[in-house]
């Protein structure tokens, strides 16, 4: 067990037409952990931001209110393309990433971390079907083409959307032992892809974006 | 192919403390349908309503200003309780329900179903942890203790938390083709439980509750 019990703060980070189970599912799992874990939500500006799939969330900070972060989730999804160009964004994630415990990505969010120049020297994963896009924005990754999520130091990064729960319940099994990631599977009835090595969609390579090489990592 | 190509309009219901995933899955899921389906979110009050987890999403729409609905979800979580004394909400699903096309629940959303007296007579799930909570609302339901979900004419109504995304899948499959399903599910790196007879959580019967009986279905 690694447990501790002082409180950490979670800051779920919020862009126009982020997706939303790349956001949702780490939340779910990690408001499973307790009153141990508090979880707030960020943006550029505070106020309403959508989701690709329509839904908007309420980011309840902005990026000069947000308070200390233990653990930064970021999401992909369609919207990632115009961060790529968002510097307050990087600006915001490496400042915030120098005393993070633990910085995530999910889904095409490691194309802004890698953008941020955050992954340089580190292995990393991304989205299966856009992983050109992860790719383009930094050729110091090692970038892993087969991966459920990587976990390298304080970054770990997600494969597709769904890959987000997996990861934040290895991470939630790393802060707070594997006892209290299997309980929170358990009570969301979910059947929890915990081998980070596993992964069934690596073979969709970069079909999304006209079924690129790229070649392996 | 049941395909049809008409614009289908889901109304995705917030309460105070619904489960994130119970609705962010199928939002998800339905999310990738694309332009023939449109997402409304609704509530009793048009504003931000807090999911268990704590963040915010907006109900763009009141009870009396949601637009006509083909699709109804209906999420569960800890809030779940509360609206089952919440009469304007039991008014607002009879009412829908009459014309919607399908009216799908997620964990103990189907307590709320049952409730309002919509299940009667037919069979339905909840839950798997919480089972009882949902039994305890109408006795003329025919409780299934073990299934991923159920569908009985208009309505679907799925196990705990995680198999919403499976339902949303099914009735994806349903409305739209199966290969539409597929497809959604691949994009989202999602390994879909499509059996909805397969139920690993079903050995949990009321184990949150304090492992009540309850007998089978």
């Amino acid at each position: 067990m690694t447990q501790t019990q002082r409180t950490r703060t979670l800051g779920a980070i919020l862009y126009e037409r982020f997706e939303a189970l790349d956001y949702y599912a780490p939340v779910e799992m990690f408001g499973g952990v307790g009153p141990e874990l508090r979880i707030v939500t960020v943006a550029e500006q505070i106020g309403p931001v959508a989701c690709d799939q329509g839904p908007k969330t309420v980011a309840d900070f902005d990026f000069a209110s947000c308070p200390p972060l233990d653990l930064i989730l970021l999401p992909g999804g369609f919207g990632t393309v115009q961060q790529l160009g968002n510097e307050a964004l990087h600006v915001f994630l490496r400042d915030r990433a120098k005393t993070a415990e633990v910085t995530m990505s999910v889904c095409s969010g490691s194309a802004i971390l890698a953008k941020a120049g955050l992954l340089d020297g580190r292995r990393a994963t991304s989205n299966k079907q856009f992983f050109d896009l992860a790719r383009m924005q930094s050729a110091k990754v090692d970038w892993v083409t087969e991966a459920r999520w990587v976990e390298d130091g304080p970054f770990a990064t997600s494969s597709g959307v769904s890959a987000g729960g997996d990861m934040a319940l290895a991470v939630i099994a790393k802060l707070y032992g594997k006892a209290k990631a299997d309980s929170i599977a358990e009570l969301t009835e979910y059947e929890w892809h915990a081998d980070s090595t596993r992964d069934p969609f690596a073979k969709f390579l970069n079909k999304a974006m006209g079924g690129g090489t790229g070649g392996s990592a």
